[in-house]
């Protein structure tokens, strides 16, 4: 996928700005603040200290009381270890082709998880009950992995976001059919952000069973963490982490970051402010792209998060990519996609526009 | 094993000082400064960062000029990657009974490194050929899951220590029977600070072909390497280490700590405090077991790095254990582990043998 | 898919002759005779026994003197295992989203062989450069798990065949990319039959590097086998065959069944016998389609193997099952699939016919 | 181990009775005509025939109205398949170090299964509860692989037997600490035959949770089975059985294998056969031990079984292996087994005592 430094041509001048991917932001200072407040003496190792307990509080408070939250390095053992726990060995996963864990694990959910899935075929990277039915049958059937969980991508990698009712559909098939809903949301602030809603209003609230929910693309050094949202949609967690090679010994290096973020309104400022660049540069490219003046230059996708995915023409493209980094979609010639961060200026933004527009 | 929290009672008063494991230390302040340097402007993710590239020298500087160095978030991370990069679907691996991958890993090594492990009984941890040979046969044969690497720890999970010349021995038969020699190196620096060797001394000089290089119990927030010392001993590094959850998006801020302490004397100054204060601590038990005063306290291993293993009786453990958080070894009773870490300091060690003293 | 018991309501009287699958047969006369000389006296076990040196020499008379041949249980087994041991750990296998790996194994390849699948769309069960171009690439990067075999199903699941040529651009595809070809060739004597080629002419002399050799379809107990065509195209396979639980102790009763099939041309004969019951079948359905007495009734997928697929309405699919087992296509409402084998009789037909014909 | 083909050397002329393995013999004659017998029309595939349907009622009479036989191919396969369907994927297995699932499946337990084994020291290849609390610990601890399944042969690897009694002890502490008790009983029958018991007495009655119960090394030509014997103990075998890819297609010949041999007292005929020939043998080797003429002959095990193990002089060895094929064990250097089979003749054991006599 485009965000991967592989697949963005490093551009001419030292990178300080990019629109390669969010990960390629630092981290936001308040984050780094809250790592040296938690470098204070001894505390027990592996999660039995303050911050990850302060940590479990905090999920409670988005995600419910019944919310239980174990934080992660990476958003890849995050999905992993969430579906694995879900699922029996004989366990299948429905999802879009397009999501993260079809496209960008390295086939970790199979290697590593021993997971099944089921990909679809998708406009937007969106499932709807319809996409989601093409592939929930065989249930009993020795022959055929067993489809145990639908995870959908919140936002999608194509940036579009799910509405709630949209996931209460999901969810309410999903458990129908005696499976569970599994969230990636790796970027789920920023959906929150977009829809103007609570956290818990597009997971707990609408019958999802598990989350994966995101920290380093919303400005954290590295850190993740699984929430199980329903009691009992996830077992071994705690013991799979380990198996995982998830678990971290100074584990309050990881909760204190998830504490800054979600503690107070961080999440919401970063994501917003994110999303807000990108509304702005699709406003800029939409102008272009209304006075003619760069025919082939289109907005591919709707834009809904931090991300837009715009068709450009070749050589527009790689001049631009001399100024800045970006990727191109691998499976579509001709798409490109401009991720914002936390940290992206408008004057990021203005400069993109101007070598586009040449 | 003793170093977890599960199994370090909690003492009275919230912890400040422990011996529980070097892993319930913070960071050290210089590593916290590397980190906010680190913080600055975008750079491409997944490792095309120039605190990437720059620990990629430092690792040659210590481990020679073929050395290739891959950041991992922990140290079970380190040791099934490397491991499985060494061998193929068909291969095991000999290692001490004791050793931290066959106790201490929950069978991540066959779980999700899809390894065998062959452990072997020894009286303090360290592998010799003689104990090595138990287990390297069958070599051809399908009903016997081939033995493809030998693993030992330096430090071992005893606390004693191997000697270059020990080591060289061990390569030399892998090497002969077709084998790779691993070094789980999570407590490396506290060897080289005893013997007064380098780190390469200990390696890449005595024939070692892959290391797991520790770095969180010597005072990062959490970072390993896996160091591939011989060209052709691993492949498919990068590939597995996103397949094992082990590729850090932001990679800059575990390179950067890396960085701070391997680059200059860090690595040294801090592991040999530790292993100072162990002997500190040896130094006031053995007086105590001088004195008769406690019958049944006996030092049990010999101390030679940053552990003590010390016979206490079981009132005499229990009430230490009020003061400060330490573990009882699980696989003998009455056998008690006691870690210092870089920040150890002469007091906590004066108030722990105080207590015991009774 | 439709050939499973499960999903091939029972007729009303005992079952003698079913169209619901070849492996409802029973085994050929000269098979149980081959079993039955098979039984004399102690021989080695695990293959060091007379028939299955035999066996290797009947592979390499079909195809060619470097051919090696591992009989093993059945036909996943078969199959992953071939594609395990051509790939590395990271590898991924680009196949026909229809393919029996993809649809009918389970999650065996992903769960048992840690391979990833790339399902691609095809109309009608067969790959071509063009649709394996599409999941060709990403080669490289540590995000995309690695394509590094294409595997198709000769006959495919749809009852299609590929003529030489094709495989050929296949095979010259995959090797400029460094991928293997490997055929799934459970019925990969009905594609001889049907093409009136040898088993080598549709192999080993068009670029195929892997064989996974059809036997229990075709008349056998139960016996399959992996055939390596091109030296070096896989490793480690009698380690791996033990891992994934295909080795036979009595080999000696596995190999005779493949002697006895491929030593003479029993597989011709029985392979030839049921596509030339397909074709009078589909002869028959041809003609009450013409006839237009029964609108809906449609031959769906060129006859060109011992599978007739065809589109039924609802309840002349259901009077035709309560006489004979046969199944419906799971992906495709109104789709039926009906299978000769080779002791399917004219009569069989005939009386199929009458019932479909009402 | 010693059965194995390759390390048994081929003795100078062609095999025709050897002591090697007892699966070095053929097939039972009834054997046979049950497969003729089984070889009638088209059945339903994958266990859908009258034979499954069959064994399953023979293996309620043998084992309780409450247990569930699946049929599969080999020993192997039903070990791993039945310990996997046993333990969450956290789970660990307690075995003799000596056990096969330990030794001979070249970490198929591991690889295939994903279990990881804690192998214990005997004197005898059995556990007691003691030698299983020395890893019996660490339940809850997400740093070791939970113990979850206990795992004994019968006839041990060393051909000893464990009597109801022993068994039953070992069931109770494994129930009191949530454990399961799992039998390798690929040669159970040789067990009942020495004790005289039912098969039922060995296991159901004494509190056996799960049995592989063989039937290959007692005269098939290859069928084993998976009995669950308490209800809840393993879920998902189905699944599993096709993901570990041990489903066979046409398994009628498979069930009518495991009928044959259970369904009648061919199973207690053939086995005391075999132990009585090892009997047999043992008495001529302890009057050549009585002799004194063969300083270094001994017998190394109690013979409670169809096996003997015995120490021998090289040189006698060395001859003895000229004539008869049979194995050294491994990790005993002048340690030697002699197997004997349902179709080993009181000459063949006479020719064998009197190749070792000299």
């Amino acid at each position: 996928m485009s965000q991967h430094a592989a697949e963005s041509p490093a551009p001419a001048t030292p990178v300080s700005r990019s629109f390669a991917s969010d990960n390629w932001s630092g981290a936001h200072p308040e984050v780094i603040e809250a790592i040296v407040a938690a470098n204070a003496g001894h505390v027990p190792a592996y999660g039995g200290d303050p911050w990850t307990a302060r940590f479990q509080e905090v999920a409670r408070q988005h995600f419910g009381a019944d919310a239980e939250a174990f934080p992660v390095f990476n958003g890849t053992g995050a999905n992993v270890l969430a579906l694995q726990a879900a699922l029996p060995r004989w366990g299948a996963v429905i999802c879009a082709r397009t999501a993260h864990i079809n496209t960008d694990e390295a086939g970790a959910p199979e290697k590593t998880g021993g997971l099944k899935l089921f990909g679809v075929d998708t406009p937007d990277g969106k499932l709807t009950p319809e996409l989601v039915a093409r592939e929930a049958w065989g249930f009993g059937s020795e022959h055929r992995s067993q489809p145990g969980a639908v995870s959908i991508s919140q936002v999608t990698e194509l940036g579009t976001v799910y509405t709630p009712e949209e996931i209460r559909d999901l969810a309410d098939q999903a458990h129908e059919l005696g499976m569970v809903l599994h969230v990636d949301g790796s970027r789920l602030a920023n959906a929150a952000a977009h829809l103007g809603t609570s956290l818990g209003a597009l997971t707990t609230e609408v019958g999802v069973d598990l989350l994966s929910l995101g920290g380093t693309k919303n400005g954290l050094l590295g850190a993740e963490a699984i929430v199980v949202l329903r009691p009992g949609a996830a077992s071994g967690i705690t013991f799979l982490r380990k198996i995982d090679l998830q678990l971290a010994s100074k584990m309050r290096f990881i909760s204190a970051q998830l504490v800054a973020l979600y503690e107070g309104d961080l999440w919401q400022r970063s994501a917003a402010r994110a999303n807000a660049l990108a509304q702005h540069l699709a406003d800029g490219l939409r102008s272009i792209e209304a006075s003619g003046a760069l025919p082939g230059l289109r907005i591919a996708q709707p834009v809904e998060s931090n991300a837009v995915f715009v068709e450009l023409p070749a050589d527009v493209a790689a001049r631009a990519q001399t100024a800045f980094a970006f990727g191109a979609w691998p499976t579509q010639p001709g798409l490109y996609r401009l991720m914002c961060a936390f940290d992206t200026t408008p004057d990021d933004i203005d400069a993109l526009l101007g070598v586009i527009a040449g």
